[in-house]
């Protein structure tokens, strides 16, 4: 994996998560950072996403430091006490300013976060040294429930530069669009325009992080932040262009590819499951009818099932809310058209049950017949092990 | 059990349930009944669905017939045609008009129930005879993943008579408000106008049935009727006044107890979780809030696990949309606050993990801080054993 030019990181095991894993990550840029983020709507949010929000209003980043086993939030003044001490703490052992520090974490809610811990954390990974694959570091230590690491890497040429760009994101419960208990960062060292790189991931998280679910709760404390510190020389990036498409079309792809993973590692998850609503007289109908499915319990345990119970999927989007005429919907499972006229359609049923267990990816393909608009949402099937991993989780 | 005078009825094992249990069953009244009714908002409704509310706008109903195993939903014109044969079946065996009859059916969607079996199973029942304590087996007919059948029972002094007043309800999955894949009848012997039965079955199923979710999935097969043929004897209950009060506050009474059994048994659920939000802005918002916590699969999977992981149901509430001041809002696990101020209670966690552990009806109690009105929702806990219902209820 070839790095962004500029960036390093580093984690270690400050205590905070009860398995004794590593817990705080560490990312910095060796020179100021353009950047961006999309936050949680949740009205309960998080300490840290009041203080990033100020962070990204006032101007460039140099550093984002995650620490995990505790969400920080529902914490109160202390909980903001403590997202500012963290960054404070980054400023020191860095050399940075504490309002060019962006603060992730993510864990229990409700339970205040040992500041102590973190702050030891943070210089301990200072002392220890950062280094470009730290950055892969500081993605597991942010890691919770989630079975893997989610990671992405590309390169390309922009102005006849080589750029590189690196995606980290956790899930992988409390997982709702608008956003995910999900923290995800991508760090490019492209040079590119404030304006250009707001615009570029704004639409990048729409159809990518704000389209994944795994059980319809959204998070106090998710954040997506992406920083680009311009190392790599190419002319800036302006808000249209070639370039702005070859840049935003990379952003988008890394932002869809992590979120993917994310519904795919979802609690319990054994598979991904990807809805897509085509034909939808607006992107947000599509969206809705998209997620209704997605967050379908019954739907969702019918995937983990392996069992075609269709009729499950065309009640959601009868209660999605979407505009729509029902004798113009269509439904296919994989390719095969299941659903068409407000009745079955004549499918192989032994097909669409081995489509069903043999597939790692299942496709729902929905056709709304009332427009040209289309959204796909990501998202997992219901298992057990979700239960037994939520049923678990704090005691 | 004193049963409503008129009424009668029964059940037959018709072929229709894989189980081979008993799954058509029919209620008559022996005068004309004033009805009512709310159904289902889903877009994909079932068959039944257009056919009674014409039935109900057409003027008085005499029959109540159900059948289990196929819902009869996405099953197009042909599924039209069973639900109308259906009523015409029964008009022929009890004689009484084929557009007097209410049909109700529930199981898998979009396959077509067997019409000959169901028209068989009404002539076997007409043919065994009906009787009054038939009302509870037909309450069982409708059964399907259901573990007891739901019966409700009242008599109370109507205008100086004794009026006598049974409901009978099915659950358990696909339950949410807007309807559940429910399906109720109620059946009274009180004598009421058409109009003041409508406005108080309407408040009844707000408060009640429409307060009640075990998935969040809205079926597409949902309908709550009540039927009253005035055998009482009791003078004409008007829209207004005390005897309208006081068969209004029953008739409520009925539907909340049903809708509080049909949460207790959802499926896999192993207890009931009531969810009071108070000085909500307006009811809606009471609701809103009241239903985003109780759809919330980590707040329904930490109560499976006795695990008071309140934080969760910040969360639900951070996310639900309702208005609030987030700095008023308080949250109480039985009579324990845990949550005031943005910040965690000083709680007793023993107490509180001791109280999910052994309390039948788990209460979250939620003020919003924001006005006088109030909603209350039941809900169940999410277990291994929805997962399994679920995920293996076609093969």
């Amino acid at each position: 994996m070839r790095f962004p030019k500029g960036f390093s990181g580093g984690s270690t095991k400050a205590g905070l998560k009860a398995s004794g894993k590593p817990d705080v990550g560490l990312v910095v840029s060796d020179r100021p950072c353009v950047a961006a983020g999309m936050f949680t709507k949740n009205r309960f949010a998080g300490a840290n996403i009041p203080f990033c929000r100020k962070v990204l209003r006032r101007g460039s980043v140099r550093a984002v430091v995650v620490h995990a086993g505790q969400a920080n939030a529902c914490t109160g003044r202390e909980g903001q006490e403590v997202a500012r001490q963290t960054a404070v703490a980054v400023s020191g052992s860095v050399g940075c300013g504490h309002n060019e520090v962006i603060v992730g974490s993510t864990g229990v809610i409700g339970v205040l976060p040992d500041l102590a811990r973190i702050q030891n954390g943070i210089r301990s990974i200072a002392e220890k040294g950062l280094a470009p694959e730290g950055l892969l570091a500081a993605g597991k230590a942010m890691m919770t429930t989630d079975t893997v690491q989610k990671t992405v890497a590309v390169r390309f040429l922009l102005g006849g530069k080589m750029v590189s760009m690196v995606g980290i994101a956790k899930g992988s419960g409390m997982i709702h669009p608008n956003m995910a208990t999900m923290l995800s960062y991508v760090f490019t060292d492209a040079k590119i325009s404030k304006t250009a790189l707001r615009i570029a991931f704004r639409d990048a998280v729409e159809g990518s992080f704000n389209c994944l679910t795994v059980d319809g709760d959204t998070s106090t404390s998710d954040m997506a932040v992406v920083l680009a510190n311009g190392a790599a020389g190419n002319r800036e990036v302006k808000p249209q262009g070639k370039d702005f498409a070859t840049f935003a079309g990379k952003l988008a792809h890394v932002c869809t590819t992590l979120s993917r993973m994310v519904a795919r590692d979802g609690e319990g998850a054994t598979r991904l499951v990807t809805v897509r609503v085509r034909r939808a007289a607006t992107f947000e109908d599509a969206r809705r009818a998209a997620k209704a499915v997605a967050n379908s319990n019954l739907v969702k345990t019918a995937v983990f099932g392996r069992d075609p119970n269709w009729g499950r999927i065309a009640c959601a989007i009868g209660y999605c809310g979407a505009r729509f005429a029902p004798e113009k919907v269509t439904i296919r499972l994989g390719r095969a058209l299941i659903f068409a006229k407000e009745k079955p359609a004549a499918y192989d049923r032994k097909a669409l049950s081995k489509y069903l267990a043999d597939s790692e990816e299942v496709l729902v393909d929905i056709s709304l017949g009332s427009g040209r608009s289309e959204a796909v949402v990501s998202t997992c099937d219901l298992s057990y092990d979700y239960v037994r991993i939520n049923a678990e989780y704090t005691t």
